[in-house]
């Protein structure tokens, strides 16, 4: 937790209260906070600020705000990704949302198992994003949607995410062209399930405007897949 | 499990004896592997095959090889890391096997937990290597070494891995260059703990030839930066 989170609604007055437990133990356990201390604090989808800690109760920590701090852009990228098993979805959207993708999307596919749809986690994305940007250092939630179908997805919806401005790749190992790298635009990136997207889902993606692009023969986690296709596509966005 | 991964000692016959309760586990429940199959087969340290099942019993799979296969390249890169926390020692281990690291280092910081140097799972790294190489594809495993010592490694260590074709980069959040990205030579890559090296580490590890740099102010976790800052040096590598 590199910033403290807060809902607008705790910011009202002059004098900030965070109450979360959460919050709490972490301040306490990892940074032992003092009055006096500064603490960074951000407001979620606004800005965020250097705050000092004017008084702290067995229930409460108050801050003050005494400066006001820049929040991190974002990578300016859709995120496709077929959904994955429950345990490794909460570090997926943790991660995404620490590097700073502006919008998720979580798909059906026909590798996705139908029993994934219904762990409780998807009641909780909005913790996971609570974490990943308090991770960051960022105030600003991504959007996050859900289709269960592929093809109405795929055909209706996703022609919609593509532009000349803004391509798709899909990440497929036959592919023969490669993933690009350093690019200096927005894009949409399309990541598979384990073992992949069928050939008539990569058919489809093409048909509507997707570029199936390889990383090479290692065969990578999608949880590990992510970052590491996000920092080869926007090195060019942190230089 | 992209590969079943052997023992060299286990493919001195013709027919190879697959036996491991995990590997037999993993091809029955998520492959139904049936006699005639082809299953990739690699054999550690060595080469890689496509193989054909000739015979299941109960606690064994018994395959031919049949076509040598290539084995995926390494990523010219010493990967120096502060110790992380138990639970994320092992997947920084599988992953950074996964995306082809040649040499991994686990190093003491200042903000290393002590602790940490007593886990168990510090006897488990080669079945980490294992699964991440099964999970690539990958046959050769790295180097792994582990310096329970800053400064004599820093000083003594460190500028040997270091030289004009091989520089060392280490992710500081406070540096005015950033970290390259794209880049056609190796190089010897230094993760700081969580917290990131106090100054003095920085400052010791700049006298002793390394460039601090910095990926911006988004703050990532050490198990994402990993794999987010490999696909930024080395998208050339998979062109």
């Amino acid at each position: 937790m590199n910033i403290v989170l807060l809902d607008p609604r705790q910011t009202e007055s002059e004098i900030w209260s965070i109450t979360s437990a959460r919050q709490l133990e972490h301040l306490h356990t990892h940074l032992d906070v003092k009055a006096g201390d500064t603490l960074k604090v951000g407001i979620k989808n606004g800005k965020r600020y250097l705050t000092k800690i004017v008084e702290i109760s067995e229930t409460a920590i108050c801050v003050k705000p005494i400066q006001e701090e820049s929040v991190p852009a974002k990578l300016p990228v859709t995120l496709i990704v077929a959904m994955p098993r429950p345990k490794v979805l909460r570090r997926l959207i943790m991660d995404s949302v620490t590097l700073g993708v502006e919008k998720i999307i979580l798909l059906h596919s026909y590798r996705v198992d139908k029993s994934y749809w219904q762990t409780p986690f998807l009641q909780q994305l909005d913790q996971y994003v609570t974490l990943g940007l308090e991770q960051a250092g960022d105030t600003i939630a991504p959007q996050i949607e859900i289709y269960k179908r592929f093809k109405p997805f795929v055909e209706d919806v996703l022609p919609t995410m593509i532009s000349d401005n803004k391509p798709a790749f899909v990440a497929h190992p036959y592919a023969e062209k490669v993933m690009p790298f350093a690019i200096d635009h927005a894009c949409t990136l399309l990541i598979g399930p384990e073992g992949g997207y069928i050939p008539y889902e990569i058919d489809l993606l093409r048909k509507n405007g997707c570029q199936a692009v390889s990383l090479g023969s290692r065969i990578i986690r999608t949880e590990t897949v992510i970052p590491y296709v996000l920092g080869r596509l926007f090195s060019v966005s942190t230089t």
